[in-house]
């Protein structure tokens, strides 16, 4: 399994359809962002770890627009509204008018905040995506989910806003720091779980040659993960329905981000926690056996992603921050549960006896 | 011309297809709300001048639905991200979610911020606009308009959003005060001037009975000025063409705005004078003759408008406000100018020499 094709894949929404670009030495080539921008005027949003690899591959690449570039701080509790009105500073100053494109050169953080800001300034300009973590890159850079944190809640404020591309470079996950590279793996790991069982059989079967950065195997992981998310984003673009179950473990992990702090946990490491607490309440619920649950729990753990929650957040503080989800309808949690290995279901058909015993499974019981 | 009646306008958008509900005692029908609350809980967005007023019959009408409410401090300088954020704070505090209803109750500003908060709030939820003042009874609550200013330019962060409704009562203009009625007339008199000149003059005829609170007579110019907007928007929702004619003057009054610190100028008075300057460029392409702009002068100054820029803006501190106005395009600027009365374009295609002419006339040539 080995190429250095660059393979494309289509998220099919009419007239806002657009294609994502996964492979190597992406980021230079001229040509591929020419085809996306319409107008002169680009502008980069990017961070302060990426901007230094990364940002003047980009600018030359965009040799003949009129660029320029917004610098922000990296991590996750910069994923704010005061840090984001940066950006329009930026746009502003330079006089970028409405068929200006706003390109994100960055991880999930980057993307969600300049993809709102495109959604934002002057009520929507051009968009494109240009992940450099693998959790970019398999998840939060396709499907036009664009959002800023609240302190009382993570991605409170935000939009669906669709880019005009996403041109994934696998060669910016060799600059990637191994605990962001193993956080990415959690959003892998979850489509196996909510729809592809033979890919879940394959992330077992691979993991190592994941975690040894292999680039074929990290290809492969990629275009399973986009092929999947561009399918359930096609089906239900504004998460009416079945778009939910690529929340699974999130409602969890969300409540963790939060609760501990922006940044402290990693997107990524939260989800991986949450992934094994839905695990646990779908066992408790009858829908998932132990065997299942078991395997579940090992490759999360195998790839060095957290099994557990934190300590720190009792089993009564984790409801109160759960019960902000964007999923609560009329007051009722809803949560992505689990019916096997590649089976999931949106619902609020549990019993909140078996929730608490999950919580209580870790939880310091105060 | 005397009616107790409701009258029911809509706006054809579709699936985003929805009612402007015109008339007196309208806010206590708990009906109407009824109709179009599809949810339970309603947050009401106001301000401190509006909710002494009107809150507690609006929160009576809406008996029955689960109801909180945010007052925000008024005026437009307080149109910014970090009073939006307000809204936020009251909306996660109070566990409210996707289903719920974000209800504004208040003028222009008012309606921008609820309107924005409501496409942004986990996303997107239900909006609904209950104007209390002239200004957003006939323009600013329809059309799906929404956002915030910008220490650099207004309403530069926003979204087209549209409300489920329109509840214009026009029971609340009994207690605006002079000025504010007064701002409201420049919107009613643009749309005489772009596109209805049997409406200019009508306004011309009927001017007095608008100054002297003519329920009759402002009814009618709600109605018109509404069916006008509805018009424009159902042709160009997204403004990519004729929608811009509903920025007649607001390119001028913008900058008047911005220069002079949001607030210190109503939104309506720097409209005012933009529409006199817009007038005044017009002539001197050879558009408009003098007899026509010299009908529009009298008729905004009648209003009680101001008819010139003030003298602290000079030439060069204008056309740099106005570059960053959001009708530029590949760094030119385009206005709205008239062909006569009821009659106007959206255009590059003036002498700049012209402009500055027209700047020249008022600035202190600084």
């Amino acid at each position: 399994m080995e190429s250095t094709t660059t393979q494309t894949l289509h998220v099919d929404l009419g007239d806002r359809s657009y294609p994502i670009y996964i492979g190597t030495d992406l980021l230079g080539q001229a040509e591929l962002y020419q085809r996306h921008i319409p107008g002169q005027q680009v502008m980069v949003v990017s961070n302060e770890t990426v901007a230094p690899l990364y940002l003047e591959q980009v600018l030359t690449a965009l040799n003949g627009f009129q660029t320029a570039s917004i610098i922000l701080p990296d991590g996750e509790k910069f994923k704010t509204l005061a840090i984001w009105n940066h950006i329009f500073d930026a746009l502003l100053n330079k006089h970028f008018d409405r068929r200006c494109t706003i390109l994100a050169l960055g991880g999930g953080v980057i993307g969600d905040m300049a993809g709102f800001a495109a959604a934002a300034y002057q009520r929507g300009v051009h968009f494109i995506q240009v992940p450099t973590t693998l959790l970019a890159q398999v998840d939060s850079s396709v499907g036009g989910k664009t959002g800023l944190n609240h302190a009382l809640g993570k991605n409170m404020i935000g939009a669906f806003y669709q880019p005009r591309c996403v041109i994934a470079d696998t060669n910016t996950l060799n600059t990637l720091d191994d605990r962001q590279l193993v956080a990415g793996l959690s959003e892998v790991i979850k489509y196996g779980l909510i729809t592809d069982a033979a890919f879940f059989i394959w992330l077992e079967q691979n993991l190592d040659n994941l975690l040894n950065r292999d680039i074929s195997a990290l290809s492969y992981a990629i275009q399973c993960s986009c092929q999947n998310k561009a399918q359930i984003v096609a089906a239900d673009e504004l998460e009416t329905g079945q778009r939910a179950l690529l929340n699974l473990g999130h409602t969890f992990g969300h409540a963790i981000e939060t609760g501990m702090g922006y940044g402290e946990w990693l997107h990524g490491e939260g989800v991986g926690a949450g992934i094994c607490m839905a695990a646990s309440l779908s066992q408790k619920a009858g829908w998932l056996t132990k065997g299942e649950k078991k395997r579940i729990i090992a490759l999360i753990e195998h790839a060095g992603l957290p099994t557990e929650p934190p300590a720190q957040l009792n089993p009564a503080r984790f409801k109160e921050l759960m019960s902000v989800d964007k999923k609560v309808l009329d007051g009722n949690l809803r949560l992505i549960l689990l019916q096997g290995i590649g089976k999931s279901l949106v619902t609020d058909n549990f019993k909140h006896d078996d929730l608490t015993a999950t919580l209580n499974e870790y939880g310091n019981a105060n």
